[in-house]
């Protein structure tokens, strides 16, 4: 990959990293890619520091002639895919840990993950040596943990952000949907539907971020398969202190999905 | 300094990492990445962040115009000299852990050194993104720590690793040796020649790490002002089982002094 990238001096090059299992979210990251770079390098990493023990990382879909059809048809110019065993070799003992950002909420809910996420991306960002990287609006806290570390390391990358892709119903597109059941899909749908009437109130003048965390938890508790891990309206600043960022996280059954607004936003479409 | 670099395009760049107060160790490093690379790049920083609480952050010397007249007469390329603000702003909060070979020796004995080191060198090694990095034999686990920050973030930089330069009494050159009052000067020399004997006895068959420890051991305690911090003949793969690469750390007065030689290689000179 190094040696690829280390012969376009006269190019930019874009990164979209991703764990494939590419989705209309994965295909608006790469088409921002394409049209701000003169090359586009897609990296396909099922990355196992990222996940923590009981998480789904075996059974996290692979659907990897599909994906490099999606990547051909979108006139990507390379793709990055390590074995784990070239990623993490007997004796790899190096993390990048990005401190009180990557904490709270789904650093919380997930130990190690952010500091799988922060080691990998370091690695992506070393072996490709992008102008720019690419990653979504829906993994909000990820966007701020990779654009702390990209600053905070001197990347020089510049962290380019989309984004949420969502279906006809608000549901966010992810590669964990198929997981759930018909039933859990339908229901799945009142995570955006929660975060669309938070924005309402927050237009209609609430600013209270407990009440309108508790507006969010009605409109999901509606449902009854869903068990929400923390629903917080928060500084998207630092993830900690109360601020118009709503984030949410629930699970159906075995799926933990999550969403976020940024609810002095307009609801988008 | 990245605009710098990205211009080079054409050229293999070689970077010396430094903290300034440079001697002939410094010397001998730029001497050999001025052979290698068509463009040198020395950076001076003393770096807050590997220097613990208590230790010689305010009083480190800080001679920046003889340093730069010697890399000027060394015909470096650029110098490059962040302030600490421009290091690590409000809220810079990323760091670099690298793991079990940091741990032991240097690392137990000076808490947060070694993330200091790593999360340094990862910044420098994106502002200059060299082909090769030059580091002193002197800090033989710092050089440890720093192949593996590099092989494990896939970052490509070459490690190059040059040796210990010694006064004529043996003292391994170092810019705190200034601390030294005379006397403490005359007796420090007592840390090479204690690793000369030892090399002797390897040489002559004692394999016994403990054996060997004791004779190194033996050596500085013949110096009154000598106040061991550890002896240990380590591994140099991982610095914590026993080998041959002999280790110490000694303080004269209030000053620490390290050095270091594999046992199984002769004695230079």
């Amino acid at each position: 990959m190094r040696e690829q990238t280390s012969e376009w001096t006269e190019d930019t090059v874009g990164l979209v990293p991703t764990m494939g299992a590419l989705h209309a979210g994965h295909r608006s990251l790469v088409e921002r890619a394409r049209a701000g770079n003169t090359k586009v390098v897609v990296s396909i990493f099922v990355n196992p520091l990222q996940f923590g023990a009981g998480e789904d990382l075996a059974r996290y879909p692979r659907p990897i002639e599909e994906d490099l059809e999606m990547l051909r048809e979108l006139r990507v110019d390379a793709v990055y895919m390590p074995r784990v065993s070239d990623m993490y070799p007997e004796g790899a003992t190096t993390r990048v840990v990005v401190g009180a950002v990557a904490e709270p909420l789904e650093g919380a809910s997930r130990p190690g993950h952010f500091e799988g996420v922060a080691t990998v991306v370091t690695k992506l960002f070393w072996a490709v040596r992008p102008d720019r990287a690419y990653f979504g609006q829906k993994d909000a806290q990820q966007v701020a943990v990779v654009k702390r570390l990209a600053a905070d390391l001197d990347t020089g990358i510049e962290i380019v952000v989309c984004p949420t892709v969502r279906e006809p119903d608000g549901l966010a597109v992810s590669s964990r949907n198929v997981y759930l059941s018909p039933e859990e899909r339908r229901q799945a749908a009142s995570l955006s539907r929660a975060l669309r009437a938070a924005t309402s109130a927050y237009a209609g003048g609430e600013r209270d971020p407990a009440v309108l965390e508790a507006l969010i938890r009605n409109v999901i508790e509606g449902e009854p398969l869903a068990r929400i891990d923390y629903v917080k309206a928060v500084d998207p600043g630092n993830f900690t202190s109360p601020g118009s960022l709503a984030t949410v996280a629930v699970r159906f059954g075995g799926t933990r999905l999550i969403d976020n607004h940024d609810l002095a936003q307009p609801w988008p479409g």
